[in-house]
Order: C-alpha cells, then sequence, then structure tokens
C-alpha cells in the first residue's frame, strides 16, 4: 500500500467554455484517486471557496486495486461545483490512497493542461 | 487540519503580453492558498529576485474554511510585481496552510499552463 | 543516492490522436526514472484501472548512474496499456530511485504538456 | 530558511526547435533555485542520461536572499546539454535551498509549459 488518508488541492477551477469533442476536449478539473489495498476505500471530498461555507462531503467509492478518476465537472450530490469559480479540495479516506490534480482548458482553440500530486496529510 | 506554516515557489515569473479576454486570459501567477481551519489565518509573502533584496512582506488574509487564489500581478503592497522578471516567494502563516503555484502565458495566441504544489517548510 | 523504493502515479492517460511528427509529438505519457546510484536496478511498473484488475509487472532495468523515461504507449509484456483509458501505476524498485510523471497531448493541433513528480512511498 | 540541500528531477529534456522571440520563447529547460538564507550558496548540479556517463559538477552560485533561473540549454562548462535528448538532473548545495524544474516547449506554433517541484533528498 501507498498513500496517505488525507490530501489537499488548492487551485481548483473549473474555465468556462470549451472547444473541442465532447467529453473528452471539454475544459475540466479532475482528482485522480489510486487505492493499491485490497480492500475498497470510501473517500469523501469537501469543496473550499472564497466567500462561502465550504461544499459536501461528496461520496465516492474506489474498489480495491482500482483507480478512479473524477471530474469536478460531474460532481452533484450534494450540489454541483461552478465553473469559473475558484475553489480548493480536501479528500478524505479510510484507507491510504494516492490523489493526482489535474486540468484540462480548451477555453481556447488549442488545449493547455496542468497537473501535480496533490498535497498529503499526516 | 492540513498542511504547512511555510511554503516556497522558485519558478516564479509573469510573462509578458497576453491574447485573448481579461481578466481571465491575462499572463498571471497565482498562488493559491487554503485554509481548512475553523480561524483565519494572516499570510506574509516575500518576494526574491536574481540581483536585489527581497520585497515585502505582502500581507494577506485567508477566512477559516476559506480558500483565496491571489495573482501575483495583483500585489501592490509594499511594491507591484515586475512583469517579464525571474522572482521566488516563500509564504509563512500563523497557522497550517496549503499552497499550489499556477502560472497561465498566453504570450502566443493559445494558452499554456503550468501548476505544482508549493514545497512545504518543517 | 536520492530517493525512494515505491512511487505512484494517479492520473495516467494515454490521449488517441495525435498530431506532428512521430515519435516526438505522438501523444504520450512518460514515467522517467533516475537511478543515482552504481548498481543497477530492477523496476517493476503495475497499471491499475477503473474496472479491471492491474496489469503487470512490466520489468525495467535501469543502469547505476543512468536515467531512463519509458513512455507507457510502448509497454507490451505481458499486455499494451490502451489508449483513452484512465489509468494509475505503481512503480517499485530494489534500490532508491526518482520518478517523474509527463504527458504530452497532441490531440489537437498544438500540443499540451503536464508533469509531476511521483508520489513517494515509505 | 526552508528547502533541502539535495534535490532531484527526473524527466529532463530539451526540445529540439522552437516558434517565436527569442530568448523568452526558445524551447528551454530551466531548474530554478531559491536560496532564502543570508549566506550565499555554492551549488553543484550533476547531469544523468540514458547511455553514458554523467556530466558535471556544474558549478552554480546563489547569493543570499536570491534566486537564480537556469536553463540547462545555457549550460557549458564542463560541457554542453544535447538537444532532444533525455537526462535527469541531481542538484546539491552547500545550504538548505528550493528547486522546481520547469519546460518550455515551442516546437509547435503555440508553447505548452510544464512544472513541477523537484523531489527533495534528506
Amino acid at each position: 500500500m501507498i498513500g496517505a488518508k488525507r490530501w489537499a488541492i488548492a487551485d481548483g477551477y473549473i474555465p468556462e467554455g470549451s472547444h473541442g469533442p465532447e467529453p473528452e476536449m471539454d475544459s475540466h478539473g479532475t482528482v485522480s484517486i489510486l487505492n493499491t489495498a485490497d480492500e475498497d476505500v470510501d473517500v469523501e471530498l469537501t469543496i473550499y471557496y472564497a466567500d462561502r461555507d465550504p461544499a459536501g462531503p461528496y461520496e465516492i467509492a474506489v474498489g480495491g486495486e482500482r483507480t478512479k478518476h473524477v471530474r469536478f465537472n460531474d460532481l452533484e450530490e450534494p450540489e454541483s461545483v461552478p465553473r469559473a469559480t475558484p475553489f480548493a479540495a480536501v479528500i478524505e479516506a479510510d484507507g491510504p490512497i494516492v490523489c493526482q490534480h489535474t486540468r484540462l482548458d480548451s477555453r481556447q482553440a488549442e488545449n493547455a493542461l496542468l497537473s501535480t500530486m496533490a498535497h498529503p496529510g499526516d
């Protein structure tokens, strides 16, 4: 097993507008989660904003020895994540996971990408 | 709570020139700060240069359970950050925070992005 | 010597389709491995998927004081890595190594890049 | 002070060919170094290759409370770094520094960027 039970992302942002075929070229933000253990993990995601209380938890299940790449765009319960709005995220699991944060920005004709491992907690 | 009280960014740079609508497509550098604690944090940012003494501190307040995405372009007190000039930054807070560094470069017609979690101090 | 014996990447993905000359502008994902020790290291790579059991191990040898930049596109034994499919990876070695994950996406006319150091294990 | 005395980058690469005005849009790789201490630091950079012995050390001095953004393209002593050739790098200093690795790729008409903090040693 590898990873940590808590991870944080500070620069969340879903760009407004896209060029190119859906869904792969839609502007989006993603948290990719890897669970290398045999057992499933239950993951809770909390979204932090600049000027309102956090939203969540968003419940995500990741099977044993599986990865799940979750688009912030697709979160719906308890509420969707607004576009063109700065946010941050904390990911908490009941077992060790590894989290990476990626953004695809296709607001202009040619897409741009960024990615970073999230910051692991203690 | 998650994070550290000190963070560093080594590759700061605000590209000179932009394509696309303001302000979202302006070339810019950002430090995104997440404060997961209940209490506000006071953050001090120091900018390091290649050939002159550091500038700062820049004072930034981040509310409890809030994120703030700060563009280096917008810093004014005690002085603005010059464009097209290599710099670095240290971020210090009176409570644990998480910091991520992002750049959008729209000097050419289609923007490019980079991002990395900052380096946490002890 | 610098590094760790276990590393993880959560956001693996080989984009489908490319623009530009082969092989340098082919859409690809890479794990770059650095071995600073005098001795060779034997590396085992395991690929995790969203909805099936992991694949591997993929065996990679990296000489002493050498680096090897391995494209996921080129892995063949025990099986190739499918395109346009989310995956994750764990890299394990019998000595300390340093791992970085990079993607070049040339699905659109102008390529995009992302990169991050992988997450080191204990 | 913040940082470590040893850092590693696994995915070094200077793309061959460029579009746009020199020197800012030249395809390049950079290691950005921050020295937050009062005293100067002496930095030694070693370049690792896939199929030959390492090159270096490259000697770099970084003043107290200064940053230096060094392009791999500009290294000359003891030898230059070849283009379109995978490499890796280890950075060692006699005091704590912070290192970040960035690439600008302008082989195609619109540039792409990647960046990551380097991996700190013990």
